[in-house]
């Protein structure tokens, strides 16, 4: 029974910090590149024996301290009716979301019909784990989930959503308050499918003035968290950080999921003993000298809190990733012990 | 005389603030778009005519308080052996430096034969302007234009270039200090050619860690600002500024221009009464909404100091930009009173 991610949610004490790695289950591991080569990215999602498959091999590879399910936070917004395809250059939607009847076309799925293979995967996951590890379910933020939906894709400047935030701030809280609706009640059932924590990815609002966090993104948010309650812990990921704890503080997160562009000593200090923090390791540092990779791993659990961190990466571990220097980080907080 | 610029990089007292965009000469103007319609991005840049002609175009159309003269920041690296060529997707590299022997095959150009055409464009342009408006002279920072070098062209995550950094530290410092040289004599012969006031464009050194920025960025700016030395004020850019704002206070630069991820209140208190800062507005807040950019670009003008402000953007001018929009927010600096 390893129930370390739970107690570090709740801040309580641990002997050690659990580590997982964002997109552990990813195309750095041989084993996983193996499943890929047979079934497309999507398939692969909604294949719930394939993804609780590829789910599983970074714990039995690894030694991962917790278990997040395969899948794309684009996932939801398919079943309002956007046609998502992944390719090589990243996400591209078929139907981007632009003008107020392009929004009020968007279906408000019913989740428990809607997703029967994240119910299927994560059911799967909890049986298999049998209590040995927990589980994580996740979704993507409205702000993030909308710049997908409103650029059509990935973007350089955002410049396509925040025109339509800056310029129709009443067009742009409708699509918000759809897909917040449908996040809170996906998490929801990811919770009651068995997801024993759930973190929510808001990847692009760092690119958001704090003002213009609280304004656009950060209430959509917090309504997700009041959603899901006390069901589960919630934890809160935004990449490019720095200006922007403060808010995510008042976000109803129990864990901050930082980046890297901040010394987690300065997010400790910032955002006080109430909450706890998840990351912050650099993923290029997997990519490098091993012992600099150690060392800044030291660094990094030598300045958390010792209550309340769990060891991450900042963002996503990189495809080029050497496996060894991913069993490397894993291993430096196994064997990390405090001076 | 128009001598703002000059007066607020001394954080002297002055009217007003002055107010410039980075990227002012560009596409969102008719008239430019006129003259690349016949011209290619590069041959525009080497043509110092037409260059001084779209230098000279905002400064004509909209009254912005400075000049800047229109280039690349990998004009330099040209010089030094590199292939550039400017897409549709940003900057290419044709050959992209990796190896020991692909630093040490880089020329190390001299300045005064390599760039006629910057010191001819310079020129025209002070005659030009025969004092009414200072001259900006610029170019980028060692660490931003390696990832170019290295990356090959724009990157999502700077791997590459990272990993060259974290995994052989020696290698990443000799092409650092091969760019710092060429760099430093770059801008010596810029301000001798007419510039009188440098920014240094660190692009990209957002993405590192402060520990990272003071080990593998900081040092090159440094280099580069000491042998500029007092020939001219030195503004140092970096985009994704909130956690490295102290460590560019060390830089040497007599002003920091921020990104608009910070208030710039929060820079100020951060940075001290003893270096002017830039910026800092969201370009996109000018593809929205005239009433909202005014307010926000008043919002900047209330919190910055009352000495040693420039008003800029936080990134340069987006190519979907109204020019009534750039218009609202130069006539906002011109038109200001503080409370």
């Amino acid at each position: 029974m390893n129930d370390l991610l739970l107690r570090a949610c709740r801040r309580e004490s641990v002997p050690r910090a659990p580590v997982w790695m964002m997109r552990q289950a990813g195309r750095y591991l041989p084993e996983y590149r193996a499943i890929r080569e047979k079934v497309s990215f999507l398939e692969l999602c909604k294949t719930p024996e394939l993804a609780a498959e590829v789910s599983l091999q970074p714990y039995r590879i690894l030694g991962v301290d917790a278990v997040i399910f395969f899948s794309d936070i684009l996932i939801p917004v398919e079943a309002m009716g956007i046609e998502v395809s992944l390719t090589d250059r990243g996400p591209q939607i078929g139907n981007p979301v632009r003008s107020s009847s392009d929004i009020a076309r968007l279906a408000s799925p019913d989740v428990d019909r809607a997703f029967p293979f994240t119910g299927r995967v994560l059911g799967l996951l909890r049986r298999e784990l049998a209590g040995q590890a927990p589980l994580i379910g996740f979704a993507g933020a409205p702000w993030t989930l909308g710049a997908y939906l409103v650029e059509g894709g990935g973007s350089k400047n955002f410049a396509a959503i925040k025109a339509m935030a800056f310029s129709d701030p009443q067009r742009f809280h409708s699509l918000m308050d759809k897909l917040a609706r449908t996040i809170g009640d996906y998490l929801v059932y990811q919770i009651e499918s068995g997801a024993q924590v759930v973190q929510l990815f808001d990847t692009w609002a760092g690119e958001l003035h704090p003002s213009d966090y609280e304004e656009f993104a950060l209430p959509y948010t917090r309504k997700i968290f009041e959603v899901v309650g006390d069901r589960a812990p919630r934890i809160l990921y935004l990449n490019g950080t720095p200006a922007l704890l403060e808010s995510m503080a008042r976000s109803g997160a129990d864990v901050l999921s930082i980046d890297w562009r901040i010394p987690i000593e300065e997010a400790h200090r910032r955002v006080g003993d109430e909450i706890a923090l998840q990351g912050n390791l650099d993923p290029c540092l997997l990519l490098g000298d091993p012992d600099r990779l150690r060392s800044r791993t030291a660094e990094i659990l030598d300045a958390a809190p010792s209550r309340g961190h769990i060891l991450n990466l900042g963002h996503g571990i990189l495809p080029a990733t050497p496996v060894d220097n991913a069993r490397a980080f894993v291993d430096a907080a196994k064997t990390y012990t405090r001076a």
